[in-house]
């Protein structure tokens, strides 16, 4: 089949409020072709992203992403391939081009699983899809005791793994820190999976995080999340070596494949965590996890809007067995909550596992799009490049 | 002072064409405050540089350029740090952002420049300004002997030092690759400084590059210029170990300071090559320099469009003796070659001089930016978000 048409939606709450939640908007990308649909999703600002689709030429290696993707064939898995090298030759110096690719190359993973009857992970070569342990995302309370109760609701809610990060961590004393950590792993229990995110709270300074790796010792911390930024990987190689046996986690910022490999070789991290929202798709985040399995890192999803993007992130990890935790949205708000009729929720056992459905088994509900639908339109030289499409 | 506004100019030629010449439109950005005007200019796609300007925000972490600059105080060199490293952290999850804030970090340069009556290279710390060796860029000829003729005009229009790359270069056989190499040498004379640029040809084929090492070497080669992807650090830390006196040269596509820093690291490059309206500006383009210095390897501009961007891209490195080359653009489409009425051009020595006036010392002519001005909208939920400024 011919790639026939894409079309980008931007959804939004009513109000988006300047906190860190990434679920109050979503930028959702529809692909057509040989009677079949898919959809995807980036993990990126709506109104950058379209621009980085419709923008006129400038150069050779500066065109739109639409440019590498419109009207090409989709028949296997190496078009999907060949598309995003594409993509990345065409749009090299168009930074915002990854991000935009992120949603496209997903939709075409569903649309090629939904032509051909398979899901994506079988197409991705996996025999088996396994399930995950999801962990739930919670921001530490401005007190240790506020931290214990949320641990324990969210404990009392099903989850057995616990990630809480930002908030005042970092940000005060090792010992305030260490009283929020022990909190948090009291809360959990003592069999409760204990992962902490410190939001690159210390940009590059080695020395204070290392303040604060005897507490997540004592803690029993699976792993320490984002402790810098992601390109400090000379921070992250040198913490690496002192923390033992807790774990440094990253890589969510990645927009390409190498961004996560140079964690993994020079980083020195224990858990890859990749968003298919942003890194270019399942592609490239398959790439990394593959790359990962080989190295003994861990691959993680990074997830925090729909249950079309946590399904399109498990994807690429969902057949190694051993790499067990996923991340998963709990507080999304509406947009992202109700995007699909379809939810992976926790089985009795607690565990998430992906649909054996074709594609990526999750479509998007067209009234829910139409009630978010943001009107935009963007004009050029006399010329309408972009107007929201209709559903 | 404080940023009163900042306006954003999409500028290009009648007729944009899909090869390799990154002149062919330009993003202006005029930064107003106290009276006194800055320019500055990104090397990026303008109409998604634009939206990275305006986009509505999405999360904390992901808010518009704009959101971290309007307003703010302007007074010192600490404000334009302080600004930049808002932005990142405020622009995180917007990819495009470092290309938008490229050409604003320039812009603050030379609004506090002006208004400090400084050249920006002195308030960079800088107590000199050496003049540079410029070097021409040439594509290679599709046959050596129009290589040997290109070296030739070249060296009569008075450059001692050429760069030949693209074209057939590294597509076809190592020893078709020779004679090219062989060509452009002989052209230039046994005195002139032979670069050569690989484009990325190799993407990470560490076996097919180094069958051409041999020739370099022969040809006396100064610097091989990305033979791979810039994220290709294991690439280019075996290759540099292979191919030595021949010195390897990337990081044009560095987007931010670590990029450039990992390349140093373990890239094993000899020379950097920054791109200021690429890498987030003069700013973290000062960083590379001050820790390529450090190490050992040698800054290099990179410049292909404007005056206006050559002076910029020079300041980082103007005050370092030793670092001695520098990009001259040579064939600029017109928007770009005549977008300032001062010229940068080579004395009587063949070198390159900065001036010593306020700012950078280049100010857009108003009637070129309204020849090539191109009249865009970006409108979101009944709001103009952008409309072209006037000028």
């Amino acid at each position: 089949m011919r790639i026939e048409s894409v079309d980008i939606f931007y959804l939004r709450m009513p109000e988006v409020l300047d906190i860190g939640d990434g679920s109050q908007d979503a930028t959702l990308v529809r692909v057509s072709g040989g009677g079949h649909v898919g959809w995807g999703q980036c993990e990126a600002s709506p109104l950058a992203s379209i621009a980085a689709w419709v923008c006129p030429l400038s150069h050779s290696a500066c065109k739109p992403v639409s440019a590498s993707v419109l009207g090409r064939a989709l028949d296997s898995v190496e078009d999907i391939v060949r598309i995003g090298d594409e993509v990345r030759a065409n749009s090299l110096d168009l930074l915002q081009a990854e991000h935009m690719l992120s949603g496209v190359d997903i939709a075409l993973w569903d649309l090629l699983g939904r032509a051909k009857g398979e899901p994506v992970w079988r197409l991705l070569g996996y025999r088996q899809a396994h399930p995950k342990l999801p962990y739930a995302s919670v921001l530490f309370g401005d007190t240790p005791q506020e931290t214990l109760e949320k641990a324990k609701r969210s404990r009392a809610a099903g989850f057995r793994a616990g990630k809480f990060g930002w908030g005042p961590y970092g940000k005060g004393s090792a010992a305030a820190d260490r009283d929020q950590v022990m909190a948090a792993r009291e809360g959990l229990g003592p069999d409760g999976v204990l992962l902490v995110d410190a939001g690159t709270i210390w940009n590059e300074d080695v020395a204070r995080a290392s303040e604060r790796v005897a507490a997540l010792r004592e803690a029993r911390t699976t792993w320490l999340e984002e402790p810098f930024h992601t390109g400090a990987l000379g921070a992250y190689g040198e913490l690496a070596k002192r923390c033992a046996p807790v774990k440094l986690a990253g890589g969510e910022g990645s927009h390409n494949f190498h961004m996560a490999q140079h964690l993994i070789d020079h980083g020195g991290i224990g858990y890859v965590q990749i968003d298919t929202g942003r890194i270019g798709g399942i592609t490239p985040a398959k790439r990394v996890a593959d790359y990962a399995h080989a190295k003994g890192v861990t691959y993680v999803n990074h997830t925090f809007t729909s249950q079309l993007s946590l399904c399109a992130s498990l994807q690429p990890y969902v057949g190694i067995a051993g790499d067990e935790i996923c991340e998963y949205p709990t507080e999304s708000k509406a947009v992202s909550a109700r995007l699909t009729k379809e939810r992976l929720l926790p089985g009795a056992d607690g565990l998430i596992r992906v649909p054996d459905t074709p594609g990526l088994g999750m479509t998007p509900d067209p009234a829910v799009i139409r009630e978010f639908l943001v009107d935009a339109e963007i004009r050029v030289a006399g010329k309408t490049l972009y107007r929201t499409p209709s559903i």
